[in-house]
């Protein structure tokens, strides 16, 4: 391979992303051929390959990168807003984000490769939890283990019903999910 | 079709519908075509179509089967009942009924025949909120529509965390559940 400069690298990472989310988005996990992914992305296999050595490696790159924006959203303007982008995100592809559950139940491989997708965020998202416990927005009498499973089975649960194409209005749940996790008087 | 009796006619939908369980969740709503289903249900297609007239009135028949038990433990042994059962639910069959989010997102006749599966229930359900709220058992000050949708998109997060095969233990979570929905003080 040529040398290419870091700009160029990056462009063509970002046009390999966002031809495979639309791949995965219209045909599903499976029926994202190699195929599909040339003529979506608009290159060969052996370029997008030279990038992603997979199929299953650009699905996580997708993933992963879904997955720091949320968490991204909820450090700096709270758990309601990472709530909002998932109500916002487009239902195909939290279709296909919902079906690689398949995946973590049969693929030992792939269940150790989803654990290490964010690890520095996730850290982040727990040392958070726990400093908010301490300033007392958030109560302090469960483990902030605890209220992060909670707030991600929520997240789950929207995922799943904006991905059914139902118009999601979560804004009256919110306010159940803040009073479950702010301090009991 | 000669005269047969209710119960062997209860004893043919139940061999069918067992069978077409193991039939999608071993190879998905996609892939149980008809031969997997013929061959898991141990009768002809004609026979299987003579009780359901297609693979989505099977599934349909399945789905509307397991809203009505988690619907009936609720009204019966409250909610949490009614988590757990999601919570210890087959994977893979979780992972064919998050599925058919798909079919909701495509099929606008799908949408329509999946409202109306089980509308005396889904009457109960929320004539059972209502009441609670007027006994002082769960919070007044929201409707009980905005709770009961709070409640579903908790199952849907349990669903979605159950088929990913991660064992999940919903306990420590059912306690935040409950006190978002507890009167506030």
């Amino acid at each position: 391979m040529p040398k290419r400069s870091a700009e160029h690298l990056q462009a063509r990472r970002d046009q390999i992303l966002a031809g495979a989310r639309r791949a995965f988005s219209r045909h599903g996990y499976e029926g994202a051929t190699v195929a599909r992914l040339e003529e979506e992305i608009g290159l060969s296999r052996g370029a997008i390959f030279n990038y992603y050595p997979n199929k299953l490696e650009l699905f996580v790159a997708l993933s992963t990168e879904d997955e720091a924006r949320i968490l991204r959203a909820a450090l700096e303007h709270g758990f309601e807003a990472a709530f909002r982008y998932i109500a916002e995100e487009n239902p195909d592809w939290l279709g296909v984000y919902l079906e690689n559950a398949r995946l973590l139940r049969t693929d030992a491989a792939f269940r150790e490769r989803w654990k290490s997708r964010n690890p520095e965020l996730e850290q982040l998202a727990e040392e958070y939890l726990t400093r908010q416990q301490a300033d007392g927005e958030i109560r302090d009498d469960l483990p902030a283990e605890t209220i992060g499973r909670f707030l991600g089975l929520v997240a789950d649960g929207i995922a799943v019903q904006t991905s059914s194409g139902f118009a999601v209005d979560i804004e009256p749940v919110l306010g159940l999910v803040r009073d479950a996790i702010t301090p009991r008087q």
